[in-house]
Parts: structure tokens; sequence; C-alpha cells
């Protein structure tokens, strides 16, 4: 594991706890991300930007234009126009030019990349379920509400900003 | 906000509460940093990796090597090299050759990159402050605590990767 994930030791001790908690939850983050781009090149010669791509076309089987897939990804690190690209050449996805626009396109994903995202995700799932083991399921349950109150208060607050 | 913020809607119903809650960490995190990006370029002209590399240095006093900054460093998106040269340029950080080898060098923050710092580090805290201002103090104790979990159990997997 890099040392990178040691990061978390800038926090100070008279940090205010939610400095702290952001800290340590960008700790997580960190930590989990690296696994699973770990994990995706031993098991499939793949990365998380791949990954995060195809799962995003998996959800919209209406397809998306470029523009949508870029706001969709949850991942940094991939070029979309190239992963695009580099996903059609090798048969994964599929681009089409759009009626309205033909120098617009919207890209699917071929039935070769649904059955590669679809043996990707159940592994990637259960990775995911081994990494948060040790959380039991009512930990888990209070997290999720506890980030729905962060979420909440993120969105309320760029709200203000663009007033 | 940008429509990347919703890319949590890539969940589907059935998907387990562990890959739920990984999304929802990953969205709340990607959340947090892009209203902090906002603001420090607002605020400071400034952006998440110069801050992050300033906050490295004011840790680690001792000065830090290339090396270690990357390793340290907690956002994504940043040339170390091209940074800390900027930065010298700026005046906010000095270079100084190790003694042992002396292609290399020392890292650290000059008396104004220390104030800049500074002036910074409170407006920063009192962002994240605001924006987790919903989650009550006892909420944001038990997310740490539950934080901590996922770490160790996180380690404690990438070292059965390593073995």
């Amino acid at each position: 594991m890099s040392h990178r994930l040691d990061s978390e030791s800038r926090i100070q001790e008279d940090d205010h706890l939610a400095l702290k908690l952001w800290l340590r939850l960008l700790t997580c983050t960190n930590m989990v991300e690296s696994v699973l781009r770990q994990k995706l090149r031993q098991s499939y010669q793949s990365t998380l930007p791949r990954f995060d791509l195809l799962a995003q076309l998996d959800r919209h089987p209406e397809k998306l234009t470029m523009g949508e897939i870029s706001s969709l990804m949850m991942v940094s690190g991939g070029n979309v126009t190239g992963l695009v690209k580099q996903m059609e050449t090798e048969g994964l996805v599929s681009r089409t030019p759009m009626k309205t626009d033909r120098r617009a396109y919207l890209v699917g994903l071929t039935a070769k990349g649904k059955r590669h995202f679809d043996d990707m995700a159940g592994e990637h799932e259960q990775w995911i379920i081994d990494l948060f083991a040790e959380m039991g399921h009512d930990q888990q349950e209070s997290v999720m509400d506890a980030l729905q109150a962060l979420k909440n208060s993120v969105a309320r607050s760029s709200e203000m900003a663009v007033e």
C-alpha cells in the first residue's frame, strides 16, 4: 500500500472535529479507490475510469452523449473522449450519430461490453462488501444517514454560493 | 453545482448496502472537494492541490523531499514538480539541496508561504465546519468511528493482497 494512504497524519490535535472527519472521509475514499484500482488492474487489466464509464452506460440503456458521460463520471484520471474511442476499438462501446446533429453522437454498450461489465460488476461488488465488512449492517445504515445529511448540507451551501 | 454530483444515481435498488455506501462516500467526497475547489478559487485564486501541498509542508517543518510530498498529497490533479517550481517562483516555498545528494532537495514553507497558508487554513476549516453542520456532533463522532473500522478493514485487505 502506498505511503499516500497515511496522509491523514496531516491532522493536528487541535483541529475541529469536522475537519478531522473530512480528512478521514478523504483518506478512506483514497484508500478504497486505491484498492479498487489495484484489483481491476490485476483481475481485468482494467482501470477505474474504464469501469466507471461502463457502469454509467449500463445504468443508462437509452445511451449518453459525451457531455452526459463527463458529467456522470465519479472518478478522475480519465480522458473521456480517449476512453470512448479506445473502448470502441475494443468493441465494448458503440457510437451512433444523433439525428438532430450528425456531428454529435450517442454512446452505448455493445453486447460484448455488457458481458464484460457484468463480469466485472459482480466481482467489484464483492470487493466492496469485503472492504466494508468490518462495519456492521447497522453502522453502515447510520453512516448512510449521516452522509445524506452531509449531501443536503453541501447542496444547500452550493445553492447559496450560486445566488 | 455540476451535474457530476448527481452521479450517485448510478445506484440500482438491488445493489448491496455496502455498494450503496461506497457510492455515497465517493459522491460526498466529490461534492465537498468541488465546493472547496470553487471557494479556494473565488477567495484565493488558488487550487486544492496548492492548498494540500502547503498543508503538508506546514505539518512537516522538518521539510520534505519531492517523493515524500507526492506520497502525502491527498488530492489528485496536480503535477507536484510543476507545483513546487511555481510556488517557489511566488516565494511561498523554498528548495534546499540535500547534503547527502546535491541533485535532490528538501522543500519547505517560506515565512510568506506560512502566512499565506495560515490565512487560507482558518477559512478552509470554517468552510468544512459549515459544510458538515447538518451532521450533529454525536453523528460526526459515530461516522469517525465507522470510518476507522473501514480504514482497518481496507488496511487488512491490502496486506493480504501484498502477501
